[in-house]
């Protein structure tokens, strides 16, 4: 079809962003959410998921100012009351959720009486952040989440870093791809003491270093200099004890047992918890330590993790936050989790090969068309196309038809092998004896099939049962 | 967990008319998502998907008053235009979704050159309305939409009815329990005109009849007055018409071939050809006319449905809407669709004892743990509970285990049946000489298994092989 007369009506474009899923993109993106909730289900993980705005005030204290920063906000236009309150003070009531944490930790506060400990969350949410869009960043995202809540052992450390790992193997990432680099706040915060940071600005040091990699170096040192911070003494410091527990790594990879660590302290403690449990995940070979990672998030207390991609780019990344759960009303809980978005994830898929294409991909998803039916023959065989798709599709099996008026069988079955259909089922004069022509597109093979048996047949054939 | 001294901190809410999916709530949405998204690929229905928020103006044109005056509005904190804009006029640049077709039409005029004909999507976007929440309403929802676009026969039409049916053939509904009611935009635009509305108030009409349910009568009757609608005699000469229809229907449902009808018009010839098209679909008997629906959404033209369950709740409505790509700067383009939102659809499911539950729900969704390991043991099988677990996720296989201290196995084995496991897996003393005793808990035998053949053995007895 052309223009019809006058003037095109202007094309709308979705917002700065965000995506459009045609088909071929949609396919891609439930590969990956497919394999999320496979690999989740089978960690023992359950499901759950949350409303996609919340009350904004849910974010203000706990979640840090990068992301308060970046919130999408929202109001009802309805509501005279919230408008008032936008106009008046450009602040709206509502924010789309930019992180996942805050909605599970008020859902656990809410019923932390009657959920079991520990209890093993995950989420597929959606995401929103207002930041400028780049490759691997936009502003509507998904983001995997698993939490392992009301257990503070190592082990359940151990256990959201083997969920995620699980989901690397899933998708045909092996430790040569991939790296999870755990660090551990409360030895980070050891070592800000011991090198001239005070007891009340422990929280303000985090954050300096969790933004070092973007900042000035000048700007670092006066902020460095400003809470007495000795960033040379701390990174020898650090760098030393980091090489000493990835030695002890390396050597209970090779089924040696762990090699005794000169420092004695908690945070220490928990980092040797933390190694013997993953150790008992069979993980180890995934990990390193490295100390510079204390990531952004304000709540985060423990053990934290990065996961990252070769050249550096994060998939995932998380920790724990045991003081989140009661900061939210609910009774002193610990907790752990990670998120992974799927931007990076999906790019990382494709750089390596690994997202499947075409009938692969169908086949994962179980999608491909049981028949496809086409009509060769007279009026009476084009009319019956549509009873018969029907009949099929009752059956519970995925039938498509030809919507093209040619005979042409070689186009028609040409289309049916487009759309990678098992069988096409070809209406021709035999239709008016009750037989239909069906080609096993597979193997090529050629069969005459009393209308009657035909789904019975297709059912059959396709289960690998000899019909 | 008591109180840790002092205030608990207060808890939060989730914003009113929105969902927390607990995993007891999350597999029921779990398990309607399923049975949308298997009708769907079966009927050769493709899925997309779109942002959550659009461009407000998106709405503004063709969505109707009834949608406008209840969008959620958002906005990017971090643009200081956009803060401003909304301080200075109360509304945002963009609009949480109230439905999909403006996103979809969107989507498609944007491609429409290298689109099929017809093009088949569906998808199952979340909607945002700020209406009051009250019983089968709430302000973010579930919605199954199914279209054909760029087929202008009812052929489409009765596609889409029948991918519905076939939702509802799925879930265990029939026709005793829904009813597909159509009508058609342009057969009651014909006796509009024919009962006193000029050509310039048909649209007003319709609107008018959209709503008269929800209006008092003397202003039904004024509004009537206005545009010199004479209501009595448009009733009449609906309901003779409809009854002729559903006569034919009738007689069409019977075997019978379709009876004349004594009126000639475009309305009708569309009526006529959506009766044939409905019949070679088979679903005829889930269908009548009704021809007091216009629908409220401004954009529809010719046919239009609502589907109905008992006590005339709406669980779906739709109806053709070709001229909507047009004025969103497509190619002219004829299309017709349909949305089922989750909520009244789940309330119907539950009141018929449709919505399964328990080991039922689990084996539907593939959630039952194939595998619960306990140790009844000493420290040993205790310490060897984690990596076995690993070993047989490693395996594919879904595992779970007891976090529980008690050695009592009668406690231990109810959890096991408590998550619905296919077997459990228990470490006592004839670990240390490598072998664990497996329970299957369908059919209570127990096995002495070698732990090198655990994983195998339960994959195959799993998928009903003998071992």
């Amino acid at each position: 079809m052309g223009e019809q007369g006058g003037k095109r009506a202007a094309k709308f474009q979705g917002p700065k962003g965000t995506r459009d899923f045609y088909p071929a993109d949609m396919v891609r993106r439930r590969y990956i959410e497919q394999a999320w909730r496979t690999v989740s289900i089978r960690h023992g993980f359950e499901e759950i998921e949350g409303p996609t705005f919340e009350a904004a005030d849910l974010y203000a204290v706990k979640s840090g100012e990068a992301i308060l920063g970046e919130l999408f906000q929202a109001f009802s236009g309805k509501s005279p009351e919230e408008v008032e309150q936008v106009r008046a003070t450009g602040r709206a009531p509502y924010a789309l959720r930019p992180e996942f944490t805050p909605t599970l930790a008020r859902m656990y506060a809410d019923r932390a009486a009657s959920l079991p400990r520990p209890t093993k969350w995950f989420a597929i949410p959606i995401h929103y952040r207002a930041e400028r869009p780049q490759r691997g960043r936009l502003r509507e995202f998904l983001q995997w989440n698993a939490d392992v809540i009301g257990d503070e052992s190592p082990q359940a450390d151990a256990e959201v870093i083997a969920v995620a790992v699980g989901l690397f193997t899933e998708l045909g990432l092996s430790g040569r791809h991939i790296t999870v680099r755990l660090s551990n706040r409360d030895l980070v915060s050891e070592l800000l003491l011991e090198n001239g940071v005070g007891e009340g600005n422990v929280g303000r040091a985090l954050t300096l270093l969790d933004r070092r990699d973007r900042m000035a170096a000048e700007e670092f040192t006066r902020a460095c200099g400003e809470i007495g911070l000795n960033a040379a003494a701390l990174a020898e410091r650090l760098g030393s004890i980091q090489s000493e527990m990835n030695s002890a790594l390396a050597a209970m990879e090779n089924g040696e047992a762990m090699p005794a660590i000169a420092r004695r302290s908690p945070g220490i403690e928990q980092l040797k918890g933390l190694l013997a449990a993953l150790d008992a995940q069979g993980i180890l070979k995934w990990c390193e330590f490295d100390f510079s990672i204390v990531r952004g998030l304000a709540y985060y207390t423990g053990t934290v993790f990065e996961i990252t991609a070769a050249g550096e780019r994060a998939v995932a990344g998380g920790g724990r936050y045991d003081r989140l759960i009661e900061s939210f009303g609910g009774p002193p809980t610990p907790a752990v989790g990670f998120g992974m978005g799927d931007v990076v994830l999906s790019l990382v898929l494709e750089e390596h090969g690994l997202m499947p294409e075409g009938e692969r991909l169908a086949e994962c998803l179980g999608t491909r068309p049981d028949a496809f039916v086409v009509s060769a023959g007279d009026e009476s065989c084009d009319a019956a196309v549509a009873p018969l798709v029907a009949e099929l599709r009752r059956a519970g099996l995925h039938a498509r038809r030809s919507y093209k008026a040619t005979k042409k069988i070689d186009k028609l079955l040409k289309d049916a092998a487009a759309c990678w259909a098992r069988f096409a089922v070809i209406l021709d004069e035999s239709w008016s004896a009750g037989r239909v022509q069906v080609k096993d597109l597979t193997d090529g093979t050629q069969h005459t099939i009393p209308r009657a048996q035909l789904a019975p047949w297709i059912a059959q054939r396709r289960a690998g049962l000899a019909v």
